[in-house]
């Protein structure tokens, strides 16, 4: 993809300030730091305001709340996770004073309640409403989100039963079974979980025409790349050949790595690539798809640009399948 | 890298038939017939023979068992995952006739009566004793040992606490309680867990200077790529550019995807980049590094050949750094 590209989603002007999670003090001080802010949610939907002048697509501003509205119900210990510290420009160093962002679940209190604390916000279900946020936040929203479903799925110890508790600034769930092997040694069960996904543009052996497919779930006439998640024991590269030969019985031989997504429903990190087709067959996995086939590029941008004769189209702009198919097609050497 | 590229852990001749999991009398039949083999763990450590003309560092064979010897212990119900059916050739299609492969926990058995299964065999511990098997068995040793390490730390529902039931082959895990939450709607409790983890080689901005550190628990002379998990909500370019700049205080600007390799300690997908610095110093995480400094090419060959002058090496072939490194090298452009 080309330079400055980035993925929906990944934009996040904060920087996580990882090795201040340990520092309970220091936490508990930028909580109560009068510039410090809170993004908000209740059953993992977010507190957001419309904008005024809504013509774009992206038309949702995060609520971000201060500390005093939410004092008595912070001190009932909801969910709350650093987020980390406002940081606009890499390049300067942080002097720690920068506001600080922290997420907090809110899932106690009305819906009523909750909206009241920013007046005219409205609480966006995931997906896809929350993909009109403006861009420049989309990354906060997708680190709040997957650590809050991680907290909420995440309560008890896989390991030995016993309830959890939240360290760490969120990042970490802790047993409090002290006998608990996860005390000792390395493992993943305290730490937050990501799901690598493959998602694959599969081209034809000539280049010309591209494999999408659509799932029963999908809106009616929108066709989009194949995609899974990977298993564990085999690269990325496997991952879209197994997936591919699973899905649609097309062989692929070489894969590119196009770019990385994360996508917060809940934790998905999806690792979108270019995948090279040796056969042109198509059988579909009737379990996973309804359909799929191949389409070349003047079809391919009239699905882009929704002006497909069928009405047939592909997934906006905000989702790593539409940047990779928008790569493939640009390649215009067979256009 | 160059196409015939592989990582080690990555070569696996199996095909997982992954809709066959479901089939639990097509899997019952598998575990019955006479060409099935089973590749057998005792506490994550693999059974495994040493292969008479040793020279190689890959000197150790996967102990492949019949399922006559292990008939009784079966019969108790072992944790046993359907690894896949053996597929030399992925052009040719399926029979489903082919050789089955399954990986079995006998850690309720003693080393003795484990390693008698098998005549001159010896109990592998992980790493990095398990980078000697040969590398067309590496990824079946992954697929299995990841596999197995997940039914050993996963073992109650994280949503609710209570206890657990292997299904689908040994890929999933359902919450006997039927009032779970983790029966309705899509969430990843019950899937294996795979951690990404990004490692990168920083290479200096003129290119001519490469980055590399060591921990505490490095063998002594050891350098390696930086490298961390992945954090929910982020891509995986910028957590590359996280950890870099939380492990050695450096900024890195483009990211270049290199490779991928299944690390199976426990489960981890190393996503292997290259990574181009805009700065050059360096200051070190002093609890995660003891040290880490810039390298020339030449210094780095003399690494990568084990002829460097004080005695520091990288890690070897086995290690997707090594291989990132190695290509970095190979750029002649600058040497
Ligand atoms: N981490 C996960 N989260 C959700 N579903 C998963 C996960 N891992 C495997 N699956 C299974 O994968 C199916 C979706 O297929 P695919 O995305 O093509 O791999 C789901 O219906 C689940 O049965
Ligand atoms: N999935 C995970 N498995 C093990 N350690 C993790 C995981 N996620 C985060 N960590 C933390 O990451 C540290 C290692 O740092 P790094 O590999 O540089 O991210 C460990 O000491 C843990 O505190
Ligand atoms: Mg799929
Ligand atoms: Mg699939
Ligand atoms: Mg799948
Ligand atoms: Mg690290
Ligand atoms: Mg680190
Ligand atoms: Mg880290
Ligand atoms: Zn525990
Ligand atoms: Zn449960």
């Amino acid at each position: 993809p080309d330079d400055n590209f980035r993925n929906y989603f990944s934009l996040n002007t904060l920087n996580r300030c990882s090795d201040k999670r340990k520092d309970r003090g220091w936490l508990a001080n930028k909580i109560n730091d009068a510039n410090t802010r809170f993004v908000v949610f209740r059953n993992l939907e977010v507190l957001a305001t419309k904008l005024p002048k809504s013509s774009s697509m992206y038309r949702y501003e995060l609520g971000k709340i201060e500390m005093k509205p939410i004092e008595t119900i912070l001190a009932c210990n909801p969910v709350t996770i650093f987020l980390g510290l406002v940081q606009e420009n890499r390049q300067v160093p942080l002097t720690f004073k920068e506001p600080a962002l922290f997420a907090v679940d809110l899932s106690t209190m009305s819906e009523e309640d909750v909206r009241a604390l920013s007046p005219g916000s409205e609480l966006l279900p995931g997906y896809p409403a929350a993909m009109q946020l403006l861009p420049a936040e989309a990354g906060i929203f997708a680190e709040a989100r997957s650590m809050l479903a991680w907290h909420d799925r995440y309560q008890f110890c896989p390991t030995c039963g016993s309830s959890t508790r939240l360290e760490e600034g969120g990042y970490k769930r802790e047993c409090a079974n002290l006998e608990c092997r996860s005390h000792k040694g390395v493992h993943n069960t305290c730490y937050p979980r990501t799901d690598p996904s493959a998602i694959m543009l599969v081209v034809s052996p000539d280049d010309k025409r591209c494999l999408l497919g659509r799932s029963q779930r999908f809106p009616a006439k929108m066709y989009s790349c194949l995609a899974g998640f990977m298993e564990p024991g085999e690269t990325l590269e496997d991952a879209v050949r197994r997936e591919v030969e699973e899905e649609s019985g097309v062989i692929v031989d070489r894969v590119e790595y196009h770019s990385s997504q994360p996508w917060p429903f809940p934790a998905s990190l999806m690792l979108g690539c270019i995948a090279h087709a040796t056969t042109e067959t198509v059988k579909i996995d009737e379990t996973e798809l309804e359909d799929a086939r191949w389409f070349n590029r003047p079809e391919v941008v009239q699905m882009l640009t929704r002006q497909h004769p069928q009405g047939l189209f592909v997934p906006p702009e905000q989702a790593v399948a539409h940047q990779i198919i928008k790569t493939w097609v640009r390649r215009t050497a067979n256009l």
